[in-house]
């Protein structure tokens, strides 16, 4: 009953594999039964066996895995691919699978161009095949219990958003000291024309639309590279106009020293305010309009069904970072499979659409900060 | 690879036994393969089948369980049986399996009895197998950097330790209401002879222990039941003494209203103090002597070989209560895998003995309590 | 219009001195006119030049002030004196002015012993005369809004009453290193038979009083001295069984290392709980029974009548422990005064009756220590 | 011996007025003697009877004043007067007292054009006049810290500076609802060209040199007006570069719907970060760049001479807003008198250099607004 999935890349010392793992596993929904790990068929072969995986599964490329995969039977082979490569293998190797007909996980930024993103969403639609971004920050419940609380209006209308983004582990020039992620994710011919935003300025951008339901119209885009000898940005202020004319603010920078991974949502309403920070992501603050507040925990007062739905532990349990990400492979999972329950949320989750909102936002900011001025940043991607 | 386990307890509504299956399944190091999930024969066969067991293993009941998985080959059997029954059962049911060659991995309290937990001691060293009690408190990574600083020596001489377990949810009688978990809890015939300190009290006192490795010498304990209609006491002080005369406080209420899961500790020695919160838990206060503090973050700043040793994410992305759990199962599994990695932590576990320790203080309070005056509460349980 | 006051100790190194002279001219309703700040009268001298005080009005002792002033007409002379010297002296010293028909303000604990305690509470009766003791905690707004809401009923029932007074300051032996605080404070011939309990602990116990409403039926004290060549308990913790059976908890410690100058109060009632720290004071958490929070700041959503009679900032702008300790001094003015305004909280003050509770409680609280067990602690002052 | 002061504006229902004589009172330097309250005479004879003022020396007009006062002896009229008035009198006022030799304390912003501060700037220079804006916040001893650790290379390198001053009692249409304060301080007539800026982002500016000792150079500004009938911006937001490219984010709200005061800095170097919050003031977090943090309380781990010198209580006393304004008072007073004891730090108040810096960023904010662009933001006022 499980769902058999692969992997390519998420071999040796790729952190975001091995979250991607652990997500599949939580609930037993998953089984990892293939894997291309590497672009090192060697090092592929030993995080297969690692992995306990058939050495027959384990393959030297992921173009072999999804040619060898689709000739096994039915039974056998994948149902989804989980991609955890560098930024610019997100493309060809999602185009692989979803034309061998398997569903997709894919990490963010989607791809490295909008073009590329699009035929991810024209694909997508064309065999029928579900495609999952991992915004995974959108899947703590209490995100959910926010998102609830403000489509359904509970702070009247909305006229302010701001979004941060702060890490510090880029404050050093990482990249020239052997540091594999800091590697692929400052060069930009792995990570694609933006390092800030597309690593971490998309899980904000992100993280606003599922939260307020607003796209962004106009923006205007102030870049740095702070540290000297990055090829990217490394620090990154964007002013937003969402619909409606609500002003927003996002910020992304991996050069604030000492940050660890600060992602913070504030919205303001015309009847109240919210305010939630993913290093405490049980909590949800509500500001009244008195200057009271009022907060709530996961499954303690936090009352809608979304929120309740997408929660394994009674409240003062603390969920994290990996529950949150579980959530988008539970919903993927419970998409694929009726086990006869209803899950009424089970398309909660970011889809390859969302994912080229994201690489679209992207561009749109460089193009900003080129031009020194704001820009119109409406879209609409295919196959919503 | 995995190791095969099999569950007692933990069907429908059991909210622990979840826990014990999502913290096996994390790491993909455990296969749930057999499993007795209820007294009542029918329930446990839904439970199985939903948890996807072959249906030739999902027994009647525990004795069924224990002798048929005897019977079946070396390589088929189960190797751990994970016991989250009520307490009342916890003893019979580790004392089959014990003999059946069966390693344990039990929920707290271990026993209802003094004996019962020494004769457990008695049969784990006799059979030579391995006995996890779960505190998952002590799971925490920062917990375990807490321990090394204090064990070598950063807080100076100990002097004095606060340790607090609020909850409220028994601040109504949820029992009379019908509510599973709050029946049996509060029922002396399956609970044993204590509420609040055998839920929540004996994880306090084993925090306690497992962070300074002091032994309590001597206890005055003043219980109470708050709620009207209840059997067992609802609120529980203790004052300690522990090894060297240390002064400690050791307080458990579950009628402490709105509070959610609020496990504290509090160390002072004569350098500094240090302070940890459950519901904060990747966060740790240290409080210089002279007023400033230091906070370490998992993975930031933790920089014990322990603490690191139990960690699966980076800094700032907040592991939570499955994942301390996890840390028991893990090293469980280290103990009785061999997979040529040195893992210089796996016995970092709670024992037996740990549990043994537990009862035995549960015991010492409610005869404090009884008596009006200071105990004797040293204790050195069989098989160390 | 402003009341004329005379001080007697606070001289140089006196900390306290200089805050009394602080909160007594934030609202401008004080004149300090004259003193004998220190027994030296060399530096009593210097000490009242410093403050510009009229030199014929600066005494050698404050036998001579209290007949000076007498002697003076009464458009000149102190209406109010304010005592601010080691705790031994407050008796005679209050006794004198008393009987020359001055008003008192007297820092705690009020006396040594009880009888000196209740000879003043006489004496206020006897000479019409008001008499405020500084238990400065219960002067902050947001303190006076838990009072309300919890005498108010909204949080149901009270059941328990936790309260923690912890500071680091004396975890060495302080002393013999020649600080003159801590000197007279752990000698027994100034400070009377207690350390901890006297200089903290009664400030917690007044705390309680003040909120809840309830007395001390019963206790249990376990005090102990840490630090070794003190000759008063520096560490203590006290059961508490208030009226209605409510369940208490009282901890006073001076060595809990790093601890600045932590009171915290948590009161849980069959529907709620509530929590306030002294050194986050403008903060007060309310906890739902559902496990979520509400966060009430002084001037925001904190709606009594007293909070806001006691508040002179708007919301946001941090009023601290000068502020409440003024609106003791002011409370007094406005007693004294009649400026042509209502001002329905002037009694809001604790009285030579709340000082004699307190030092009856110390007592009570070392005789439970020396014989082991509960004691009875009711207690009526006289003069009420 | 104390400075004897007169104030010009601060009648009924002027909060400001309010917290200038209460910080003025607080050490006791400050005698209130003379004012002219309100531009209505009888309300300002109304208010110098209540403050106890000899009626001789409540005026009508400001101007009356002057010219009152300065026809007394030496001894007798005011050396000091505070200008508590909105912001388009600040001007005309300073100027009248200051020709008159009268040292000012101005409340902000300075004045309602550049010119007009360029003019107070010179006249303080020509008649040798202290002139003091009373920009509270650099007044917190913790501020005091942060300085000096900045500006003595703690951090490392600076490199960026994020300032944010949130309110939301401009949420609603307030203006239009008879509220006094809203009502001149969103007029352009008697506020000048900015509210939001003016009146908060003029601090959060003003933080942002006093602690980094850097200034803006270049700047981007977005304003907006969010709500309808709203005559001058109540958001926004303001790209800042300052000296040595340092990147800068300064934000400035009034319809945060919720916040109360919240003014908070952070500032990252290469070696780590730095994070105050205006409204947990006594509170200093430093951040390492391994993630951990240190957190500094006033007087308990703050060391520097600096912080200590305008520090009044022990650590965990709380201090707040008042205390930081009377540390402007108590500076000026400090440099006026010569009280025979060393003032090192005397000087640290913000001067009318100060003021001007804020008055042109404002000016330059609304300039690069309306341009749609960046535009230069160096500056230099006379008579620095």
């Amino acid at each position: 009953m499980t769902v058999r999935y692969g992997m390519v890349g998420g071999g040796a010392g790729a952190f975001i594999g091995e979250v991607h793992r652990m997500a599949a596993a939580l609930d037993g929904g998953y089984q990892l039964v293939a894997g291309a790990f590497s672009s090192n068929p060697s090092k592929s072969k030993v995080a297969g066996q690692e992995l306990g995986l058939d050495p027959s599964r384990v393959y030297d490329s992921y173009q072999e895995m999804a040619e060898s995969e689709y000739g096994l039977t039915e039974e056998d082979r994948i149902e989804v691919v989980s991609i955890v490569t560098p930024n610019h293998l997100h493309h060809a190797v999602a185009r692989t699978f979803l034309k061998a007909g398997v569903h997709v996980i894919c990490d963010k930024p989607l791809t490295t161009t909008v073009e590329d993103a699009e035929d991810l969403c024209d694909l997508a639609v064309k065999h029928s095949r579900l495609f999952a971004v991992t915004h995974s920050y959108t899947g703590y419940p209490i995100v959910k219990e926010a998102r609830e609380r403000v489509r359904g209006g509970e702070l009247g209308e909305i006229r302010k958003v701001v979004v941060e983004y702060s890490q510090g582990w880029l404050s050093t020039l990482l990249e020239a000291e052997g540091h594999k992620q800091a590697e692929w994710r400052t060069d930009p011919d792995r990570a694609g024309i933006s390092l800030a935003l597309g690593d971490i300025g998309s899980h904000a951008h992100n993280l606003v639309r599922y939260v307020t339901g607003l796209e962004v119209q106009r923006l205007f885009a102030d870049l740095g590279t702070v540290v000297d000898g990055r090829k990217l940005e490394d620090d990154a202020t964007v002013l937003l106009e969402l619909e409606g004319g609500v002003r927003g603010l996002l910020s992304a920078s991996q050069i604030s020293t000492g940050e660890r991974n600060n992602l913070r949502l504030r919205i303001y309403g015309s009847n109240g305010g919210l305010d939630w920070s993913q290093e405490d992501p049980n909590r949800l603050r509500l500001i009244e309009a008195d200057g009271s507040e009022r907060v709530l925990h996961r499954a303690a007062g936090a009352t809608s069904e979304r929120a309740r739905a997408h929660t394994r532990l009674p409240s003062g349990h603390p969920e994290g970072f990996i529950e949150a990400f579980a959530n988008i492979y539970r919903n993927v999972a419970r998409s694929l499979r009726s086990d006869g329950v209803a899950h009424p949320f089970a398309d909660d989750f970011p889809t390859v659409q969302d994912g080229a909102h994201g690489v679209h936002f992207i561009h749109k900011a460089l193009e900003s900060h080129h031009q020194g001025g704001w820009v119109d940043a409406s879209y609409a991607p295919p196959g919503v």
